[in-house]
């Protein structure tokens, strides 16, 4: 396999953008990643498009040809492929793009994620629990918001973690997004105003819960020799790794632990050739609170139930030891579906190359970790500068 | 690049299978692949799911891991993908697992596609339209059947093919999948019939138009080394290619012409070293039997503007020369959207390891061409003994 490099990133602002149609998202994002590489359009080889649920929220499946044609790109007939894992999508298009690339197939690819949700909407709510099992879980009444809660409560009897430490998280994730001028809530909040919004499914209130958002991201990845020629400050992606668990919750050894999580880490950091601690930077699925809380215990930067550490102790705020989410992460940034594990990967490449502005850390090597549903698939990928 | 082979195959009824839901056409699919080529389940390496619009049809996305799940395989946390492209999703899914082959990433790979289309009844022509353009196409009222009876009228005036010829494509197509045990239609018609049924989208009849079906097939493919120990009739991809195309008919250079098409054939030709003329056995995308006559051109076993003579000359008969969709093609073997392209490579292993029975070809070398919506994903498989 050869060395891959990210050569250009770009995204779309993240919100409930009703003045943009789904296209017009896509290629605000797409336009930004390739000037930012200083490519054109004909030098693209292949595209690799993660899209959740494009046939519901838009009525429109086949969302990689409808993409290569509105960049402007048919009449190149180059192959675009969607990849879907509900709100991994965007985790497994960058994993092809970087497997393509990797198996020495193509030079340059692009890695894009893209959903419109919110014109759908209260309908989003159920759209976005159709990664979830429909025959076992969804037809049950349950929602992605009322399983994380189960998964808190377990956490909080098992392991004493607080409605606080929750609320904490989302509070530093707030605080980041303030710095990110692409974000959905550029807005701080207390941990008073945390603890006093409604439940949504108790124990997690609003703050607890990422938004419904519409955004587009999109990254140019190419060899390493073919990377020279675009940027002087390439990030390598020194490991990608891919697991599956069970879809139902109800199925799972342990639903305080997201194994496909713990999988895909431990075989993405042997790859790396590093271990948790290396990692000085990292964008995990915070699509609720808990869920970055078990990243924390996941990932491996701590051990199983002390999650809630990390966040008292400060270790993954902006100037921690290991700042987590530096973009305001999916709570305050915005979760677009399909957009996010792509997204995760433009914040990591601007830490990495220096350019993250107001937000920016001291790091040489990030991680990004993007789940679908409650983490029936994990994708976890690590970069370096 | 690795040589892959294809070392196992298996597929569900094709049809109204209304006693039998997602899951069960999925694992009776995969349990026939798996046994076919004698493995375990723990030797299975990674998967790559075929599947048009699971959201609109069952409302669940997230198939490939409810697949893993489904399948026995979720305790391995193995990467399990689904990939799209309307129609051509499981064409993309075999590609997929191609690459993850040839690059040496895995050993032993399952492509697999999979649809259950009738359960929505009537909608789902409106949901098999998803693959056009929403907002240029469908939302003008169109539909798949009458961008077809577009290409077919001018087809018809620039060349010369007459309704007969079409005619003449579907009564092969149901003559073939009458020998076709997991056919939909096992009934052989006449012309006359054909040529009186009434019309869908003038000129394009009843029996122009492959069914809504549903059904699943599923392949696996292993490294050269790794078949021997497997199968003493290893079947080897030579040449997997994909090309893309504007998704709104009404953009293309040439509405009689599939320009994803051609590129992908001539990029597969090319890579598998050999020409048109060197196919001995084609499963095609028949969704309607203007498309298999533009295949004829377009994979260059004839002149553009000659695809009738091949027809009224017999050459595609199961009999003579050249044998197209020998299963029954989408119109009579069935058309499960996502699966399709899975199931034409079944029928090319069927014939070129000899075990097509009564449908059985001389064949040495196959194709299998799949596309989406009217030929925005186009991809084309070689095979050879």
């Amino acid at each position: 396999m050869r060395k891959v490099a990210v050569i250009g990133v770009g995204q779309s602002k993240f919100g409930e953008l009703w003045d943009y149609s789904f296209r017009d998202i896509v290629l605000s994002a797409g336009i930004e990643a390739i000037e930012d590489a200083g490519l054109e359009g004909r030098e693209i080889e292949a595209m690799y498009i993660g899209n959740m649920s494009g046939g519901r929220f838009l009525a429109q499946e086949h969302i990689a040809a409808l993409i290569a044609d509105y960049s402007g790109l048919a009449e190149l007939h180059i192959p675009s492929t969607r990849v879907e894992g509900a709100d991994a999508s965007g985790g497994l298009a960058l994993r092809q793009a970087y497997l393509a690339v990797a198996s020495g197939l193509h030079d340059i690819v692009i890695a894009a994620g893209a959903e419109k949700v919110t014109d759908v909407g209260e309908k989003a709510v159920e759209i976005l629990s159709s990664g979830l099992d429909r025959e076992w879980e969804v037809f049950n009444g349950v929602t992605l918001a009322s399983l994380f809660a189960i998964i808190a409560r377990l956490h909080m009897d098992k392991y004493g973690t607080r409605a606080e430490d929750l609320a904490m998280i989302s509070v530093k994730n707030h605080k980041n997004a303030v710095r990110n001028p692409k974000a959905q809530f550029k807005r701080e909040i207390s941990i008073d105003v945390a603890l006093s919004s409604p439940y949504v499914a108790e124990p997690l209130r609003v703050f607890d819960c990422a938004p419904v958002s519409d955004g587009a991201a999109v990254i140019v990845l190419a060899s390493e020799e073919v990377a020279r020629k675009y940027t002087d400050t390439p990030i390598y992606i020194s490991a990608s790794a891919q697991a599956t668990d069970y879809i139902a919750l109800s199925s799972r050894r342990d639903f305080t632990t997201m194994d496909a999580v713990v999988f895909a880490a431990r075989e993405a950091y042997k790859k790396a050739g590093i271990e948790p601690k290396d990692i000085d930077v990292a964008e995990v699925h915070d699509s609720f609170t808990i869920a970055e809380l078990l990243a924390y215990e996941d990932l491996g930067f701590v051990e199983k139930g002390k999650g809630a550490e990390l966040i008292r102790e400060g270790v993954t705020e902006l100037d921690g030891e290991l700042p987590v989410n530096p973009s305001g992460g999916l709570k305050a940034c915005g979760h677009a579906a399909g957009a996010t594990g792509i997204r995760q990967a433009v914040e990591i490449t601007l830490q990495l190359r220096g350019e993250a502005k107001g937000r920016q850390v001291d790091a040489e090597t990030g991680l990004t970790m993007n789940i679908g549903g409650t983490g029936a698939t994990a994708v976890v990928t690590i970069f370096r500068r």
